[in-house]
């Protein structure tokens, strides 16, 4: 049964992705309409070889729709995606709008599927540092109930934005050639740099980027008050993001336990031959659909601690594959379809 | 009363440093003999505007030394030290030589210079990511015991060298041009990527870098079993090593009281001001000899713990810095002198 299918936000970085994966993985697209806001709107994508024109938003353009992609800023997504559901459209929504909602389910499919059933018309995709947290999170909790989980992300600026990875490029070039870089995107230089700084902060010292980290994981791993803690690092990668994770289970995790229980979970790749030289890196991840998971040993600091390191590419799994996966399940095709 | 004073491995990064060290802090040099191995000798560097020739490693030359920085790999460290102390010479050494070793000083003159009574000739200095985490540590081990440490670093490229600087900056230009990036230093191409691997790896998952953390501030806390597991990664920046630090105490330490026992700790300074982005960044570390601190913050995982980011130049206070402030308490002068 084909679907009528709406990408909004199409010019966008997720956008892309979103257009690239619908035809990638054959999803049964009847009608494509792809939607932006004025400022974008007029340029053309390729979709199964033939340009598709991106229109300036419309409400009325949902009537004809009956799945939409949202990847866009969280205000836009809280004006529209409603006036969609209004009109008959699914909304599968990439921005932190509908999150936290209680209603609305949020969804990594290898995670929680079955929190879709009764979906009120929205379904949220969670931030990119969390999907790919909550995977190998999972994959412990069916071994043993979490106690405490300790995140610290390097982030790449894609997750910002195509302006911030053109930021980093010029910004990379002007310190090569010795020139003065002028931060734009970011309020300091990402060149050469770390920032310990992702969304804006809170009054307790935490950004909101660290807030979404904790209050989606407890959400999609049904454990709302599970201890978490995390610090949010922006990192002069293009794609990917990785992150360095403590976690502590009721009774003990082995290595080798939490090794196998990971590569048995579809959408994680294990990857764990320090001798070789082999864990998972951000430029190897990149354009791929995967959770890549290694370095995966014993905490020296907690007899329940397991520590490992875990790389996705926050565009495709992060982002758009997530989303996509979430539509074929609405579709009715299983994770991985 | 004037020193005469040896820098072996004078042409590395850290060597460099330190002679500019000598001359900037106005360390009370007699006779300045500059030494390197084959390779590098032959160099010559200007100290107090005069050129100084690299002269070729020889043990003769200790005889006329009182005051030896040894600023090279561990096997060289481990064959001549103990040859420079023969010869009447105090050692103050960078390598991992004599770092574990229990009648050897480990020394980070802020917070443990009590260490240096009795030194047997040799004092060691310790890994750059761990000078950087001592500091703010013993400022929070004042206000009550650790309990368990958690570190994730970001640590940059000239912690390996100065070919590593090199190495990033071609593949950074390559990528920039899209042509293929050849990696000869690292495993992996550096550029646009971060390595979860510093150091070899040992049987056990960690690396040895790791270790040097857990242990070295073991032994400079005088804390032999403190909790403490860390994740050591390379990122693509060229001087300043950043941390993401967890630490829990006996008793609740809350941010404010944290902020204000690190603002006393000499060698310490707060940044921490997230509305204003006002936080440590490696790149405004650069070229500094203070340890930076910001993002403290509670722990929302535990009711005892605190996080924060603290950063520092890797080449300064994490190697340099570290050993002429280690030379100044010998020839007794005062830290920060």
């Amino acid at each position: 049964m084909p679907v009528n299918v709406a990408v909004v936000g199409a010019a966008g970085a997720v956008g892309r992705e979103v257009v690239r994966l619908l035809e990638e993985r054959d999803f049964p697209v009847g009608r494509l309409l792809l939607m932006a806001t004025a400022r974008t709107a007029g340029q053309t994508l390729t979709f199964r070889g033939r340009p598709q024109l991106i229109q300036p938003v419309s409400t009325d353009l949902f009537e004809s729709v009956d799945l939409a992609f949202f990847a866009v800023p969280a205000d836009v997504s809280r004006a529209l995606a409603p006036e969609a559901v209004k009109r008959g459209a699914v909304v599968v929504d990439k921005s932190t709008a509908f999150r936290e909602d209680p209603d609305v389910p949020l969804v990594v499919p290898e995670v929680n599927a079955g929190a879709l059933a009764g979906h009120p018309g929205i379904v949220a995709s969670p931030n990119c540092s969390t999907i790919q947290l909550v995977l190998p999170l999972r994959a412990l909790e069916d071994l043993s109930p979490l106690r405490r989980v300790i995140v610290s992300t390097y982030q790449s600026v894609s997750g910002t934005g195509r302006e911030a990875v053109e930021e980093l490029r010029r910004q990379s070039a002007e310190v090569l050639q010795g020139l003065p870089v002028r931060p734009e995107v970011y309020p300091h230089p990402i060149a050469f740099n770390v920032l310990p700084h992702i969304d804006a902060f809170e009054a307790d010292g935490y950004t909101r980027e660290e807030m979404k980290l904790v209050n989606e994981t407890r959400k999609i791993l049904g454990r709302p008050d599970l201890a978490l803690s995390a610090t949010t690092v922006r990192v002069p990668v293009e794609v990917g993001h990785s992150e360095a994770v403590w976690v502590e289970t009721e009774d003990p995790v082995g290595p080798d336990e939490a090794r196998e229980a990971m590569a048995r979970m579809p959408g994680i790749v294990v990857q764990d031959d320090p001798a070789g030289a082999v864990y998972p890196l951000p430029r190897s991840a990149a354009g791929r659909d995967e959770v890549f998971v290694g370095r995966v040993r014993r905490d020296l600091s907690s007899d329940r601690g397991l520590v490992f390191w875990v790389v996705a590419d926050n565009l495709r799994k992060g982002a758009a594959t997530n989303a996509v996966q979430i539509a074929e399940l609405l579709v009715g095709r299983g994770p991985g379809g």
